[in-house]
């Protein structure tokens, strides 16, 4: 399943129904990955073409591990398996967003949170800080 | 307001108070911005150290265009102003969520339309393609 590559024409990439995902200079695309059934931001994630081959052939979440450097199939060793209800993309088709059912405990972060994004930050007169949330 | 190095010990990146932004290898950091009041999601899009600071200072959301290369400050020529409400940061610092108010017709997309993500991702015997929700 490749994809065909992005058309220079604008009107075509944000009006068209051509699929052309623009992955980045290292061959990744950026995914905000959201609890179907609330609309939660659980996590931010990265897919090469192969991850997202691998996840609308199997209606699992797979990404790309930039860290490890590996395909990664969410919930293999965690159990928290993403089944994808809907993938959307953005006008210029340089991100993607997932929403997902999450699988095991429902937990998306590797910190043993629900959602990866738990800190917010704060501005005081002494510096900008974090507060778990 | 420089931004101190992200820390090596994966405890103090992840559970401590600093804020050490990740950006990458082109000083970028990706940035989820989302409506308070619904929690739906507006846009992807990056900062760099400036549009951050700004963004902080100003309580109004400044970003990086990659295809302009300068600094955005969200609404200048659309009206289309986001006042930030909360900001997070994520489990390793390398993503932000912003959760904002946005102004004038409170639409955030180029196209016209309140939110980038827009189409949706069919795919059907024939291939994969996109449906405008």
């Amino acid at each position: 399943m490749p994809f065909p590559p992005p058309s220079a024409d604008k009107k075509i990439l944000e009006e068209g129904a051509a699929f052309t995902p623009k992955f980045d200079a290292h061959g990744l695309i950026v995914c905000v990955t959201v609890e179907a059934a609330t609309g939660e931001i659980l996590m931010l994630a990265y897919m090469n073409a192969l991850a997202l081959e691998k996840t609308l052939e199997t209606g699992v979440a797979h990404y790309w591990s930039r860290s490890r450097n590996e395909l990664w199939r969410k919930g293999d060793t965690s159990g928290q398996v993403q089944k994808v209800v809907e993938i959307r993309a953005d006008c210029d088709q340089d991100a993607l967003l997932l929403r997902v059912e999450a699988g095991g405990d429902g937990k998306a972060c590797h910190t043993g949170r629900k959602s990866c994004f738990y800190r917010k930050i704060e501005a005081t007169p002494e510096g900008v800080s974090l507060r778990t949330i």
